[in-house]
């Protein structure tokens, strides 16, 4: 494989991509998938190092990273910074720009995931990955961050694809909702859904209780997103109007916009008093839909989230979405990477 | 390499394959150490993933399932379960289906290891394996739970085969001997031994202090295997009586069975105070067998379980068979993953 | 590569080898850096396992190393003693003997990295090493003890040679002072430098405030080092002085020699209420010198043992030295190690 026209770039999130950028990382996660463990997919990293720093633990991104690495040729370090000194306004330490400089010798690229109990505000995380990308020499891949997750948001979109046997998802719906989860669950994977799937022409519902607002900033470009591409955008706050015409279910937990000042364990108890439970995926409100499928990005919260019917049933994708993440993080890392 | 008739399976414990199956593994683990390093080894699970489940901390079983990965081409993830949020009676999380179906979909093995503290009642570590086999799709191999240890049994019938030169283990004696040990040992390695051998047609002494009974289903299989093949069982309450014309002796501490009741450290604490001390295994009782091996699953607990000078002395095989963890996990991991 | 002469030898100090042996790892470092991912460096260690014990954290050293070992064909298991029950004078657990020989038998190599808050006593560090290194069959390399740091050592070596474009650093003057620290430091980077560069011909001033004397056994031989090669060697306590002539700055904190004692966090907090801040490397004190080099072996204290200015500044090569790490290691491993 030759240096792509993506060599050397970061994915912080999917906006930063052109939909062409975009579309070549699912074309090549797709080759890669049906030639899985091809011995030419080997040699795009052979030898080299990816750089994975978990501030927050995760077992399947890191499960789909390292193998990813491991099946381009390369191998990826699980770091974790607690064991590391890094300078913060608190605590002595190295700077950002000293440890990306010189992992940057190291490694073919570096992976960050941060979010939740690891940052003081929303917004930092993120933050720190463009402090990253701004003094390391190689990709700076998101692995999460408390606003956007690029990784799910291409695994989602190749999800639909394969479901639904087409690249073109103009014209489907997309019902994004909030529903109860027993562990307040970060921003980022259901932003990236809304920030890609509107690019690809979708239309989308954004359905939460009240006090459930996401970042107004992110909001703000998918109705423009979905008003450029000609496509509908709503925001209701309702349990079950949304579910009418819904291609794509999506239901997820997210915390309030306030959890990042009560506490994130504080959350899940607030809302569990407060009844949130009829918010729950389950068959009668799916019945609703044009048999729509059912999107979850794992781990998913069965009896909270969605019932154990919808989410093991056939409409379910979201086991082919987790395998997804591997074959789209090799493709990302192949073309930022790959020389 | 084709794939085996073993490809897909499970190896939870030995008493789950067959004889010939066994010998299968212990055949191409022998080959395997012959041939190490060899480049054919490494084109067997070249480019996958092999992830190790570590609920409780283990030096020796990692370094060589890790090792037995690399060496067949493999990479091993690290896995350590606290960072990973499973559901639990007592706390919110993924259920082990979905892990399990999902690393499926990354891995082409999946290794546990839980016992002792990390569990709330014997059998529990067991029946956890056996629900990860249970929705994966690929194979559950056992790195020690609560009640079986399958490598480690393996690998200390692979040593006494090559110490006493012959496979054929038939008539030998084993005396499997409880020692006094500082940290309360669990039940998997000896009930290993004892299952494995007594299907090779050993002779087995059983010999303990009153009140660290072993698990009785276990034990009777272990009486039914000998009366299958024709071979003397036998259980003593002595400490001495055992060695005579023993041709193995595998002395090793193990927790009372009411351990998991009382707490494993304060398990230890009682035995010193028990004076258990007479039934560590030194140089004077060794003298009563007819040059018996001395063979220990390790880490070896020198001057409680055994005295340095039979530990490191002439007959001891148990830097062999640690070795030999190696080579039977290679051995294991390549006929049941290997395509 | 055929095996090399230095085959099978530890590195535990750069004095443990000739001035010879250590010339040939880094031609090979610098080899190995021309022609790095070259297919050829992957064959040296292929398929095998070195295991890295971290019992203190490190990123940086962990990273090169890892590192290393992939670029080298090789997998390096990070191991972190915490989930190890050694034997020690307080705890039940395995000896040091047991745990090298069984080790042996899985890895080509072991790497051990222990000092400050893991040991009771300056030199306890080392001494760990030093047995592991009797019992093991394969090399024991020094990722960094209280006393020595022969990695970081070579590294530096590399990185002035490169620097001065010329292999002979005979005459050039080296300044090794101490600066002050938010986290107090180990010894053992700052006396790997004295040792190697006084044996490479350099004439050295050691500059420090009264209190901070090293290890005397060490700067005794430096200055036997010194004298064998006819430099210059003084022992001076002003924070300016032996800026003047200067050719190299290595300006480092390191703790007192009663940190041991005191804590190493008291420490650090002593320096700040002593207001060492005078001892800082800046552009007024490098102005002073012929255009000195500064190096540094990371993580750097950004306003305390350096100015940004510095540190950043055209003649630092703390980075380079950094990158060097990764290549000397290679050349370690490869000469040590390799078949």
């Amino acid at each position: 494989m030759a240096k792509s026209k993506l060599y050397g770039k970061d994915l912080i999130c999917t906006r930063d991509w052109s939909v062409e950028e975009l579309n070549m990382a699912l074309d090549l996660a797709v080759e890669m998938k049906k030639k899985r463990f091809s011995k030419d997919h080997r040699k795009i990293l052979e030898g080299r190092t990816f750089l994975m720093f978990f501030y927050n633990p995760s077992v399947r991104t890191r499960q789909s990273f390292e193998a990813a690495a491991t099946e381009l040729g390369a191998h990826a370090q699980f770091l974790e910074p607690k064991s590391m000194r890094l300078k913060t306004s608190k605590s002595a330490g190295e700077t950002i720009e000293d440890a990306a400089r010189v992992m940057s010798r190291y490694g073919c690229g570096i992976g960050v995931r941060i979010l939740e109990d690891k940052i003081d505000a929303y917004g930092d995380g993120d933050a720190l990955l463009v402090e990253y990308a701004k003094y390391a020499d190689v990709p700076i891949i998101n692995m999460a961050d408390d606003r956007f997750h690029p990784c799910q948001g291409l695994a989602d979109v190749m999800g639909l694809r394969q479901h639904f046997g087409s690249s073109d998802l103009k014209g489907k719906k997309l019902l994004q909702i909030w529903s109860h989860g027993a562990l307040a669950r970060s921003w980022c994977s259901v932003q990236e859904s809304l920030l890609i799937n509107s690019r690809f022409g979708m239309d989308v519902t954004l359905a939460y209780p009240e006090g459930y607002d996401l970042d107004p900033e992110v909001v703000n470009q998918v109705r423009a997103n979905c008003a450029k591409e000609g496509a509908r955008f709503e925001i209701v706050h309702d349990a079950v109007a949304g579910y009418e015409g819904a291609d794509v279910v999506y239901a997820r937990n997210w915390m309030s916009s306030v959890a990042y000042d009560n506490g994130f364990d504080k959350q899940a108890e607030v809302e569990k008093a407060l009844g949130f439970s009829k918010w729950i995926c389950d068959e009668e409100k799916m019945e609703q839909t044009p048999n729509a499928l059912f999107i979850h990005p794992m781990p998913v919260d069965r009896g909270n989230e969605v019932t154990d019917e919808v989410a093991s049933g056939p409409r379910s994708i979201m086991y082919d979405v987790a395998e997804n993440r591997l074959h789209v993080q090799k493709a990302v890392m192949a073309l930022t990477m790959g020389e």
